[in-house]
């Protein structure tokens, strides 16, 4: 079975809204084993939205288009489905009724448009949508589709656009009826995540792998500071899916060793996080070029008041000094983007915040500021520990976003290791 | 002239990755005046994407990919375009030197794989991206596609998947491009950015420009602890859109005053930069739920260097003592989450940094560690400067992202407001 998704809606067009429906249903279809080739977004355009229907209807088993069920007259789903399926529209007197009692409830007259979201084409199935007045639906289409040359059995779902209402319309409604037509085969996925080497470094080691065939894919992604390695495998059941995607990740793990920091959820500072709890010790961090945003990102985990103690954010060299002690000396014979400095700040920030570990990072993040001898994009990491200090020299490319986002990986990754190691 | 984007990936059919770069384009497009009628996705699949190329190219005169151009063997783009448009791949020499020096000055020797990437196909223009090792290229088909029967010029795009490249690549070099090619009519559009109101008080001031119809079009769109209004208008040229437009911003900013921050790319932080830098004040902070995300966006600007000089994540207790010298009476008598340790925050906060102005933020960002009388969303932001101190308690509702965004966002339009009233 393979399905193809239509989004509707001129403001998808003109990139005012960001499209996250298609992207959820394209996990939940692979969720359920129905391989989905095409999404498609049209405008609020009767004659396109046909034209893409019809071709839809040609090369996919499951269409499900989201978007322009609502009042106005923008909203030319109906209408348009209606017209290209052959089924006329008839008032369910079900859906009014439960239409009019939600306005009867917040004491609000029902406007006369709302009347129309109580139409569906003959012989569809309406989904109820508790969120929103506009109920979605499922035809199933037996005869042959007009315009086309369709045999069998087709299946048209019509969505409602907002997520807040098609999100629940699709996992309470839509999944089930999906999951006992598709049968058989599921789709999993499992992904490895890996941070310290660049993507082509990557590539490199497990070409062979990313060039597989069939029932089991592996495809990589990459992003400032991390690859991420993505096995997919389909299968009768999930067990003979996971037991495929299991032995392809030892494959890949014997290879790519300690560059793997985790999977599917987990993040570099739940990692650390994990470890740090494991062996009771606490952290604390000194930044300047990242800005908080290596405190951010540890923060990000609930929980992390449990071993993270706090840090300073040292963006002025007077702050390196008050807070952090970094003696004055040092930043002038060796500069703010320097090793010696990242140790001293490392070191600076344990002693002050009393923890087992510290990290530090100072850098040049641009886009300006740097010079012929510290480009934009140098930055030290910097650890202070049990076992002493040290620090890292850093050259990362990109915007300044991504070198501070780079930055920040390095250094998690920096106790990450150092917690292994241990 | 009318566009069709057609973006490239199987991990954007299966959802994990959500779709940013049509809306970009989709964006940018409009702002050109180039109509967009078709956005579609497929996979890494020569056979889909040929065909999608195919058809775009019959339904429109300018048709731009996005994804596919990477080193690796998922990336299929430029082999399939080069075959649909029957222009055999070329290196280009220029493009070779630069991604070889790219390597060389982080002394890493270059993996084979990425000399693919200075192939473009024959009559190409390469656009550069400085911030990725995929060029994109631009390519004008004078003559007949194969396969199809388009006459005259059609103008076909490539661009690198990442938005971090993808967004550069666009705004300095296939935009300009685009501009000579396109003339005609425009669609322009101004975003009011708002906040220190809910949507739904916003829509109470404005709901009569809101349900406007015609060539101008008013849209609000809500973000945690922010609102905006955009503007649309189509015109003869820009002026006329420009001043459509002009006469709506200035009703509503006659409704909604001081809630109205900035416009367009302004951020809260731009603009307290903004403010900063024409008083000659300088900024410090203290916070602790927020965990580094209130230094981090007002590190998001560049230059921020000029008026920040740090601040303390104090998420351990020890840390407001020891660092910000709250006072272990005032922790103990009223919490870590109070009116009083806020206060004691910033004005610790101030004093470490010799800054003119402090913020602090303390607060239960949740999901554990709220009470009956400190419930989960209880936010205190407080300030200090040279006018005194102050601090705010709020109940924000939502995750805990959510809660963190918009205590960051409580706090710094706290210092807004303070530094114009000055």
């Amino acid at each position: 079975m393979n399905a193809e998704v239509i989004a509707i809606g001129t403001e998808l067009l003109l990139g005012f809204v960001v499209n996250t429906d298609t992207a959820f249903l394209g996990r939940v279809l692979a969720g359920l084993g129905i391989d989905c080739y095409h999404q498609v977004t049209v405008g609020d355009n009767p004659k396109r939205l046909s034209e893409a229907i019809r071709t839809a209807l040609r090369r996919a088993d499951l269409v499900i288009t989201c978007g322009g069920l609502g009042p106005t007259v923008d909203d030319i789903t109906l209408e348009t489905l209606s017209q290209a399926t052959g089924r006329p529209l008839r008032l369910d007197r079900a859906l009014l009724r439960e239409i009019e009692s939600r306005f009867a409830v917040r004491n609000i007259e029902m406007p006369p448009s709302n009347r129309r979201q109580a139409l569906v084409p003959r012989g569809a199935v309406p989904l109820p949508n508790p969120f929103g007045t506009a109920p979605g639906f499922m035809l199933s289409l037996k005869t042959r589709v007009p315009g086309t040359k369709v045999p069998g059995t087709k299946i048209l779902v019509a969505l409602p656009g907002p997520p807040s209402e098609l999100m629940p319309m699709v996992e309470n409604h839509l999944a089930p009826k999906l999951k006992r037509l598709a049968g058989g085969s599921v789709l999993l996925s499992r992904t490895l995540k890996l941070t310290g080497a660049g993507e082509s470094e990557v590539d490199a080691k497990v070409r062979d792998i990313l060039a597989m065939k069939g029932a089991l894919t592996v495809g990589i992604y990459a992003h400032p500071g991390q690859v991420d390695l993505r096995i997919t495998s389909r299968g009768k059941n999930r067990r003979e899916a996971a037991r495929r995607i299991a032995a392809v990740e030892r494959k890949i793990r014997s290879r790519v060793g300690a560059l793997v920091f985790g999977t599917d959820e987990e993040s570099l500072e739940s990692e650390i996080g994990r470890l740090l709890k494991k062996r009771r010790k606490t952290l604390a961090v000194a930044e300047s070029c990242t800005g908080g945003g290596l405190a951010q990102r540890i923060t990000q985990v609930a929980g992390a008041s449990d071993y993270f103690l706090g840090g300073v954010v040292s963006y002025a060299n007077s702050l390196k000094e008050s807070a952090l002690g970094v003696p004055a000396g040092t930043l002038q014979r060796h500069g703010a983007v320097s090793a010696q400095t990242a140790e001293a700040m490392a070191r600076g920030a344990r002693r002050l915040a009393g923890a087992d570990y510290a990290l530090s990072v100072t850098g040049i993040a641009g886009p300006s500021g740097g010079s012929k001898e510290k480009p934009v994009g140098l930055v030290y990491v910097g650890l202070s520990g049990p076992r002493g200090g040290r620090s890292f020299r850093n050259f990362f490319s990109g915007n300044r976003a991504a070198i501070q986002s780079k930055a920040v990986q390095a250094a998690l990754n920096l106790l990450r290791l150092e917690l292994l190691a241990r």
